[in-house]
């Protein structure tokens, strides 16, 4: 096969993760070396970037800085949200990007990110095919929420479950530490998937988790919910809850939907946002005991100094692979895991076409949640377990972590 | 001088902190050397325990899990926030402790904790002496506020800051990560001194940190705020604002207390937080922009994977300290913190008097912060940058932290 020549770009989009820049050193390190790709840029703010004509040569970049990228959170050369316009409707868009990378010759196209960016990813592809402009584009997965279609888990999701379950132990500890009556309501993200939130389960499982935990996948009946609260608040005196930002009641609205007007009415002009703090003040009312709504907020998603290390590796191997794929020809298709092996653990790379990743959602199987906001059963347990495994924080410098610092050298238009 | 031979005591008191239970390990395994101390109890939440006469034979316990309490949040044996009874209006508080002393001849009562129970501590030793019992009593300081009186800094407060430093400089990276325009601001805790909130100044260092920061120790002018607020956005149309729990404004009024409720716990202090989402809504309402407001919660306290070896240390040698100084006779003091160098860093041991430390607070001088919420001078930096070297994090098994587990036999009534 002729190797396909010309340059290459990688765009990050969506919201951040801690090794959503590993993916970033992977890419970058392996087309540098590539002989093939002529140019490696990245792209300012995703997709965006690209339309903008805005991106940075990363040849000229420090190769010790673009490997402490690999522990630095979040998107170093920024994210985006950004949906292209309809092409029905509008293509200007798409002739934007096709001109773009034909005066630069971008041949290979990365695009790291969820199922969004995939399904962004894809239709990219297919104008650029139905142009005939050659390019490989190769996508690579990434969500602390894990609900890609088609591979056993996302890079992102198990540093942020590492920090779930850490934290969570921490908290037992603090939120347990009175002898008064006492509840902790705990909010993780994860959108409609529950996979995040049920990373609870590990400090359960060290006898040090929450008494209830409420997935999306599951409908949220307050009456249940309530009750439950009472029972474990009389036979215990606190109860601790982790609830998905994402649940929802038997009418599909979230908690903040719900109560959005007796909150407003309790707290005046102050219109609070997250479950947890919402579910907190309606516990407080009817109970009458101290509650406290904590919410993991971006901590969650960027507490790099808490990454996995499994999931730093294979983060940065996921964009190894992505470059490899596409050199060899691959394209119109996401870097997926397929799990091998739980004990040892192990996984190979596989390719996963980019249309069955776009706009679906991988929910967390229903058998594995156990009925009353239980927790888990033991396969969700083995499922997650190996993908927590491992230290991989910054260096620190100062007694702070050293994260990668870029000179972002914009190529000249 | 003759050997006081009896029991020793310890509790636990107030807010929890990442070290606190590394002053225990410290009172523990140096009573249990001891030759004069009878018995070694710990008290079941604090001074609650003691007047129920419910304590922990702390010689049933493994050596091992007693040296893993240097790396477990909170307070193991239980905290308390009670207040005694006023002693010339009802002294049966003061009478019951008494009691429960001579009863199990009790000779040593260490008080871990902040100003509040240094007060308590002091008030029931002047009781005894008054009573002819002779009991040594010597306080372990502990508070993340770092507000105790007539010692460089307190246990706890060093883990807190590089908590707080670290998550700014990863929170930078998710927050600055759109090319939209967005602000969020930060809540520390600290109650009415703004030490902890102070150390965002470290990641402002590292030029990762908040554009704007505001201590207790200054009147907080909305306006100006607000002025601030809008010209940072203009500008780079990202702001990060890290605010403490205990700002007031011109009126005296914390920023909650502005806009609802404000409860005050048993001692009358108020129950602080909110202050950060109530402003996020303000700047959204006013700037129409994204706006987050993040709690650092509990959290912030009980980090422990991100505790400070120095912290870690020194919180465990004072607990050590205080037995010692309780055995060769010292009584009614703190055990406190003399900083001697820099650079290297190095600390005496010293014995502060209890009732220099009860019920006063020591704020962050005001020569050290900058006008209009610019953050810290270099001397603060100097101050606080060796509190926060080095690592201590629990040993991990499973990949989560492997926290010490007590057996917590209670002595028999």
């Amino acid at each position: 096969m002729k190797k396909l020549v010309g340059a290459a770009i990688l765009g990050q989009s969506g919201g951040p993760t801690s090794v959503i820049n590993a993916s970033a050193a992977g890419v970058f390190l392996e087309a540098l070396k590539q002989e093939c790709i002529t140019h490696v840029y990245g792209a300012k703010h995703g997709i965006k970037g690209i339309l903008n004509e805005e991106f940075y040569d990363i040849s000229k970049e420090d190769l010790k800085e673009l490997e402490l990228l690999k522990t630095t959170p979040s998107s170093m050369i920024g994210s985006v949200r950004y949906k292209l316009k309809d092409l029905a409707k509008d293509p200007s868009d798409y002739e934007k990007l096709l001109e773009v990378f034909k005066k630069y010759n971008i041949r290979y196209f990365f695009y790291n990110g969820g199922n969004d960016s995939m399904d962004t990813a894809n239709k990219i592809s297919k104008f650029f095919q139905d142009h005939d402009y050659e390019c490989r584009v190769v996508g690579v997965p990434k969500t602390i929420d894990n609900d890609l279609y088609a591979t056993d888990h996302c890079p992102g999701f198990g540093s942020a479950a590492k920090y779930v379950a850490t934290t969570l132990m921490e908290l037992y500890h603090d939120a347990t530490v009175y002898d008064t009556k006492m509840c902790t309501i705990v909010e993780v993200m994860g959108r409609n998937a529950g996979w995040l939130t049920a990373a609870a389960q590990l400090a359960i499982e060290k006898g040090q988790g929450p008494d209830l935990m409420y997935l999306p996948e599951k409908v949220f009946d307050y009456d249940e919910f309530f009750e439950d609260i009472e029972k474990i608040i009389n036979k215990k005196g606190k109860a601790i809850v982790v609830i998905s930002e994402g649940v929802k009641d038997a009418e599909g609205k979230y908690i903040p939907e719900h109560f959005g007007n007796l909150f407003t009415d309790s707290f005046g002009h102050a219109q609070l946002g997250g479950a947890a703090e919402i579910l907190a003040r309606e516990v407080e009312k009817r109970f009458d005991i101290k509650v406290r709504g904590i919410e993991f907020s971006l901590m969650q998603r960027c507490a790099q100094h808490l990454a996995s290390k499994v999931d730093v590796t294979e983060a940065y191997q996921a964009g190894v692979e992505a470059v490899k794929a596409a050199v060899n020809g691959a394209t119109d298709v996401m870097i997926g895991f397929e799990r091998v092996s739980n004990k040892p653990y192990k996984i190979n790379y596989i390719h996963v076409p980019l249309h069955k990743v776009a706009n679906t959602e991988k929910k967390v199987p229903l058998e594995w949640i156990k009925p009353h906001g239980k927790g888990m059963t033991q396969e969700y347990v083995e499922y997650v377990l190996p993908l927590i495994q491992g230290d991989c924080k910054a260096p620190l410098e100062d007694g702070l972590p050293r994260f990668a610092k870029l000179k972002k050298v914009l190529v000249k238009k």
